[in-house]
């Protein structure tokens, strides 16, 4: 019997979402709690992808199989009984056992917060500060040469070694509200620390480091070392995963 | 040289504002960054008033003396330096000599949050979670009760023993924003537990268990016995100081 989750994690305490020798993962504490109520018979979760150290998810999703038919109702019950209060199982529902909670996905949304405003200790880990003026004219601008198919290996970490850094971005925009910017992108797949280095080379047109039209440049360059500065990780959240 | 200091905090990880001997408090933090500034002779801070454990302040008022007289934007500099960065200074100006941070407190604002939507974890040491649905007309109509000059002794806590029990409430409200309640209390001063003990009965007269005008009779009672359940600390800040 196959399973599809949906859950929402603060990932500031855990080394990730994917599982770690040392355990601290958001997969780990979930296959435990699994493999309990599974008899103690190993339950394994494919996700629809990782995310890193410290960074949030409100909308993660993942499928698991077991061998009994467990009301999808009390299973969540019983999973959020047993994982710690960082980790929350939104729903539950049965799938097909031929669906991939990772190959089937058609569309991720991440959103990236900034604070431009007065620092609010609250916020923390789950805002990244700025304290300098940024340009959110010439950033919106920018933005926009991310949109549609491109190769993005000038964003993806350079030890991301693999055959194809294409991708495609569907939307990416900016949304102001107060002193908080909220950087959306809706894409078919990102690589490892693709929306942190897309961040990080706003954040640098914003500043006037860069311009606007040097996004497609970058782009062309396939080369790490010509975008901007990785943002960090606590500004970072998996909103969204919608399949076929 | 007197300083009047404006800060935040994020209280999950204190054991509350007021100095104890296990020195993890928001008052012991803040003395030992100013005494190793006074060379190492001991500052004393004089707050507005203690919060309690992880209870929040988003702008909390104290006053110190130092013998020599430190430019404020410098000191706010090397304080925000030397703090954890769940406590954070933001703003320190010169006073006169008979200013007194408690002594001449005008009016305090609370604000207690209570989500009645999806837990998120995110949010999980910041706003209180309720499941259950709320009658918010029926808490908005009992709050007023609370607004004038009365003897709240059955809302502090009940070994609280003091002299007068005597507070005046100005203005209590409640805001709705999506599924996130907003509890507001201003006042002169506010009893130990005294904003969590009336949102905790304020939340029974929400679910139906006491009527609105209950609370005028709980007040004349005087017993604590009368009133709700403490509010967890979590959804509570001291959200503003005012001086005459």
């Amino acid at each position: 019997m196959r399973y599809l989750m949906t859950f929402s994690y603060d990932g500031t305490l855990y080394n990730g979402y994917q599982k770690q020798p040392d355990k601290n993962t958001i997969q780990d504490k979930i296959e435990e709690s699994l493999t309990k109520i599974n008899n103690n018979e190993f339950v394994s979760l494919v996700a629809t992808g990782r995310t890193d150290k410290g960074v949030h998810a409100l909308n993660q999703k993942a499928h698991f199989d077991l061998n009994t038919n467990i009301r999808t109702d009390k299973l969540k019950l019983a999973l959020n009984s047993m994982l710690p209060n960082d980790i929350y199982i939104k729903d539950i529902c049965n799938i097909d056992n031929d669906f991939h909670a990772r190959f089937k996905v058609l569309k991720k949304e991440y959103v990236y917060k900034i604070n431009l405003g007065e620092y609010n200790p609250i916020d923390r880990n789950y805002i990244y500060q700025y304290n300098k003026k940024l340009n959110i004219k010439a950033m919106k601008k920018a933005i926009k040469f991310f949109v549609g198919n491109h190769n993005f290996k000038s964003f993806t970490s350079s030890d991301d070694i693999r055959e194809s850094y294409d991708r495609i971005i569907y939307n990416a925009k900016i949304e102001c509200k107060k002193d908080i910017i909220s950087i959306i992108f809706i894409g078919n797949g990102f690589l490892r620390y693709m929306v942190r280095n897309m961040v990080g080379t706003l954040i640098e047109i914003g500043e006037g480091i860069k311009k606007p039209k040097d996004i497609q440049f970058i782009l062309d360059a396939r080369d790490r070392t010509q975008a901007g500065k990785t943002a960090p990780a606590e500004g970072l959240y998996l909103k969204n995963v919608y399949y076929k």
